[in-house]
């Protein structure tokens, strides 16, 4: 265990809300903690701010009120840099410039000591470049924490290129020693969770630029169908549009414009209309007093259908039909097995019919062209759910071919299962399926240039926002092959570099391995 | 009908080409229009010149001398903004710079009732961002309009994120009243017009880059086989390359660099010498005193081939296919049907076949490619033409593997159906057809997308800009999917995104559909 | 013949390094140079240091030293413009900025007689956008030198869009008089050298972000194998990260962001840290005292196979397999033919087989999605060796699902034909192949584009930048049609544009034809 020692002093330069944070759980974890600002009242307001949370938390029960004392007493304001010299580990969270974070270490060189570890809290700057110019980069790390810090367990360790291993290793086992879920990452543009998590709101701004359906609607299949804590659109709305479209706009540049970050006119829009979100009382809602909620689609309830047809023969996605089947049983639908589909005499069997209509896991076609494929009109698909025992929404999407009739008998088939059905506009790979797959591809595509390990990338997805699954431990759920599969049929249904399949699921899709070993 | 009515006071600002012409299009649909500019004597110069076009068109009996005096009576200078009081609808027309115009539309707001409508005839900047610090953003809209105002029909309405459904119908139906074409569109860059038009020009430069022919001889293809008034270099030189690049440009970037519109070297390379058209005295063609008309390409009379063998199975290019055979007969070419390809055992059955050429419809592939997959060197592919009975040109290419007497059986039979031919290198879809599929492709994108319906895009390109068809109601003519095969093929053959299907045309497609219902 | 005469006056405008080298080299060739710089100091030094050069070649027997000290005579340093208004070709070797250049051609066209050429030096301007402003940009032509000037053979002749062909018909004369390797060029971006070149970097980037091998590796295995001079990252190492950034970075926007030229995240990297190469001490390797040469990957020696047997059926890279067997007859390995593949009863049959591997020159494929795809686990696949017989090294690497005992079967039969043996991650293409690939695939773009020919292309990649082959001669060497199958492969496997096939590959091939006729 090479984590600092407890008593050891951390000196945190900036008071804002994240170096305030850190300053909170470092005491709490028993550091001598040295806060600076070059605002001497912005460090009185933060410790005071800091010492009445320690005191909420002893009213909680979460520590002792003697421990809130102590922690409070490890706390000091210092006001001139030089009294930060005794510090084991500065942790620089001031403003994301690029210059002045370089200014700021360049007097922390002369004023610590030679073993001292020097991290930097930036999101989005190069540690490779903010250390470039110390004459002992190797001493200089990433500590990326995320916002609101004592309560996200995620801390990014990021090493630059000249970032000693050992002096990431302390920081990984000091910020592990505070209760914190680190991951070890490289300095590359969006680390690993402002990278990996695009997706999640570029698909979602992709739906609703296609019309899949409004943005409530979109929002209440990721979150209910999904299993996500919110959909794309209320989470940016929560972020703030400027934010997130910066954050976009930064790794979309910093990857040389790679069409997998592409920023949507529309978020553009959002921007250029001033709608930011709830902090400006209007984004993808509209906030503030008399502000309804919106609807969100679902289909009217129809009677239960008799019975259900399962083909025995059904693909590559078996482990999602099966979860499903499982769900069909305990709702106590008549199940029948059988070996050559109802009505489907071309092309692949569906993994469950109903009334003549052929019901499938979307593999990433639009239920229009599986339909043209396999020369049956009556086709609809259905999302992803993330949890197939207790989801209580599923989204499906009927073929331009389909029967109003076939439609309905797949609406009140799910309907029978427990499921609120929210029917999309025939979108390539629907909602949940196509978010899960890109976020899970980004990860993969991390994965293999080297910037983090698979467990990391997955961590830092649960522990940094909050997703229902590590996107790779979810690939592996759903099936690496039929991940590939349904990345390769987005690919072929946009004819977009955007949806190219990662090199390692295809390698190890090639293996017959899964991403997690 | 939501149009305002006849008599109320419609106020341009800016004088210029543009405002000139939109005062006197009001002023002659009945409006009181009041012209502001801060060049008091820009005014003056603009209201005397539409009073001359008054009376020309009196004298030509466009109008009576009584309505044009009228009309004159109608148009008022004024050089305070706070005479614009009283308007219903105030139509901008200045300077391309969000900041002058943002300027501009806030002291209007100060100024205006309550009911007035605010438009910006702006063709480059977003509605949305134009109308973000207003305090009612709803009533402000885009309303572009095309140079020359008085004889170009379409006006594009152009509704941003915050723009009220009725301020957008309002508008429409007061252009509609004053005898134009109007469309509804969304905020996003370039509009209709000024994006669905962009691979008129960028396939073009393909073209040329790629040694497809000369400029002259790729303009004469796409005016006299492709029934465009004129060819993509002489309308640039028309326009002017800076201006045209620039567009170019600002739309590549809107997009984020997406490779549909990637602007071409040789484009870059004319404004790099200056050589801007017209304007310059040099473009793509050289002008003034002795400046010479350069050579088309055209091949040299052959004589009539004994007779021409038509394949009874050939494929899904049927339509382009039954239209040639029609001319085939108009002019005498004795025609022989078969059910098997003279010469042709493997592959497909070629359309015609001629003295041993197997002679196809482009399909996007070039005449060596099909050649190779069909294993008959003797192969020649034949271009779109516009209007299969009256075009006077129609071009075509050979496969490297095409021995000359195959050529110039296929050239021979063109030539007896009354043609010029033009033999163009051997490039994936030649001319016409690649420049009409990428045209509806990018129309397709755009109702893809909720830019517009198909009908708006197709009306914008023929009353915008001229074309002969809209690119929409081409593609259903020439059949969906062949016009997707075509595209298949380029992005074969080219391996770039640039040539990607829209959605929209795929599941047309799929579900056996046309794009207009 | 339409060089200038040898007497003739050649005015040399910038002292640096490049006009240095051109004034020595035109004073060589018999002309009387005038040496132009605005620091007159900075001509003393460079003509005293021509002076030495010439003393040395006299030296060293390469010139008499009354040749010597006639050259010497004709140098001549001017220190006012004026002075070089007797030249008959004036070239440009100043900073690279286009306005300061403008400025000084518009200043030399009042001096210099009607019938002067003005050539410029610049590496990655416009040739086009530097005539602009002149009076008769027609002759302006680049002439463009690599460093060191009088070592290098290679001029580059560059047209812009009003350069007259007589004017850059007498550059080029004029430069093969003085003993350079001059080839016609048009102005586009990165002329042929600095644009066909950028494969070798940034596939040597790719190999090792994707962690195929270390950078000594990787350099060995395209110097050892390849037959390259120096691997990618000891040459971009004397070149300096930060030049060499500078020009990918040049091209890739001058491109419009093309794929094809996209910089790598790592190479951003080095140049944030500040590990520039040799000149800043720390580049892809460390220099200086104490820096220790890094180990390269080579496999243990094993003992010799039994026998190889080898397909008689095997595929399209049968050119190389020849060469192949040829060098393992030499070593005396004992190759037996069969027409069916040893323990191969699916897919295509392997080049050679060993103790149940089948090995297979790499088509671009990885060996897990071969072994995948012809459902053999124990699969190998080897790298392209520049020259077969004598090259040291070959690099291979194994299925994921492939057994150690077969690998070793592979490693041992390389090792007994005289091969170091590399082993790499299972990456497509492995190193030498897929850098060959598409350097060709480049070269074969350039011509397409009219840019040069396809001999201009060799020559330029030979005598610019020393590679062992031209990579068209190269791509006819292996077949143009084992290279397509490469790039697609390549293609398929990332999913990106980057690796598309250029259309004058896919042509050559459909054709049957070599790249050089």
């Amino acid at each position: 265990m090479a984590a600092l020692q407890p008593g050891s002093v951390v000196a945190v330069i900036g008071s804002g809300a994240m170096g305030s944070g850190i300053a909170q759980v470092a005491a709490a974890a028993g550091h001598t903690v040295k806060l600076y600002d070059t605002r001497a009242e912005a460090i009185t307001v933060a410790l005071a701010g800091i010492g009445t949370i320690y005191s909420k938390l002893a009213d909680k029960g979460k520590m002792t009120h003697a421990e809130a004392e102590a922690a409070r007493a490890r706390l000091h304001a210092v006001t001139s840099l030089a009294d930060v010299a005794d510090a084991k580990l500065v942790i620089e969270a001031i403003v994301e410039d690029l210059d002045v974070k370089r200014g700021l270490f360049a007097e922390l060189e002369g004023i610590v000591a030679q073993d001292a570890i020097l991290a930097t809290n930036t999101s989005s700057i190069s540690i490779t470049a903010i250390g470039a110019k110390l004459r002992r980069p190797e001493r200089l790390v990433g500590m990326h924490f995320f916002n609101p810090v004592p309560l996200m367990a995620l801390v990014e360790v990021i090493s630059g290129l000249a970032t000693d291993a050992q002096v990431a290793n302390t920081v990984y086992d000091t910020a592990a020693s505070w209760g914190k879920n680190p991951v070890h990452a490289k300095s590359t543009p969006g680390f690993i969770v402002n990278r990996v998590a695009r997706p999640f709101y570029a698909e979602g701004w992709r739906l609703l630029q296609e019309q899949a359906a409004d943005a409530a609607t979109i929002d209440a299949v990721l979150r209910e169908a999904g299993g996500f804590r919110m959909g794309p659109f209320e989470l940016m709305d929560l972020i703030g549009h400027d934010v997130n479209f910066s954050v976009t706009r930064s790794v979309f540049d910093a990857y040389y414009g790679d069409p997998r970050f592409t920023p949507s006119v529309l978020q553009q829009e959002m921007v250029n209309a001033g709608f930011l979100g709830r902090k400006s009382g209007r984004g993808c809602y509209r906030y503030g007093d008399g502000a309804e909620a919106p609807a969100v689609q679902a289909e009217a309830p129809l009677p239960r259908p008799d019975y259900v047809g399962h083909s025995l023969e059904a693909g590559a996605d078996g482990r999602q039909t099966a979860a499903m089947l499982e769900r069909f049983h305990a709702h106590g639908i008549d199940v029948r097995h059988r070996t050559s589909a109802e009505g489907h005499q071309h092309g692949e069997a569906p993994a469950f019919h109903c009334h003549g209509a052929a019901i499938y896991l979307t593999d990433g076609r639009t239920a229009t062209a599986r339909a043209h494929a396999n020369r049956h009109d009556d086709t609809v698909v259905f999302d992803l759910v993330g949890d197939a025992a207790n989801a209580t929404r599923i989204a499906i999407a009927a073929a331009d071919q389909c029967s109003p009739a076939a439609c309905n008998a797949a609406v009140a088939l799910f309907q029978a299962a427990g499921f609120t059905v929210t029917r999309l506009d025939d979108v390539p790979g629907l909602a949940v399926m196509r978010t899960v797959a890109m976020l899970a591809n980004e990860a993969a595509d991390a994965v293999h240039q080297g910037v983090c390990s698979a467990a990391a990338a997955d961590i830092a997805m649960q522990k940094g926002v909050n997703y229902p699954r590590g996107p790779l431990a979810w690939a592996d759920a759903v099936g690496v092959g039929h991940i590939v599969t349904v990345l390769d049929n987005l690919a072929a249904a946009y004819g977009e570099d955007r949806y190219r399949v990662s090199p390692l699921l295809r390698r190890r899709q090639a293996a017959g391995n899964n991403i997690h070993a």
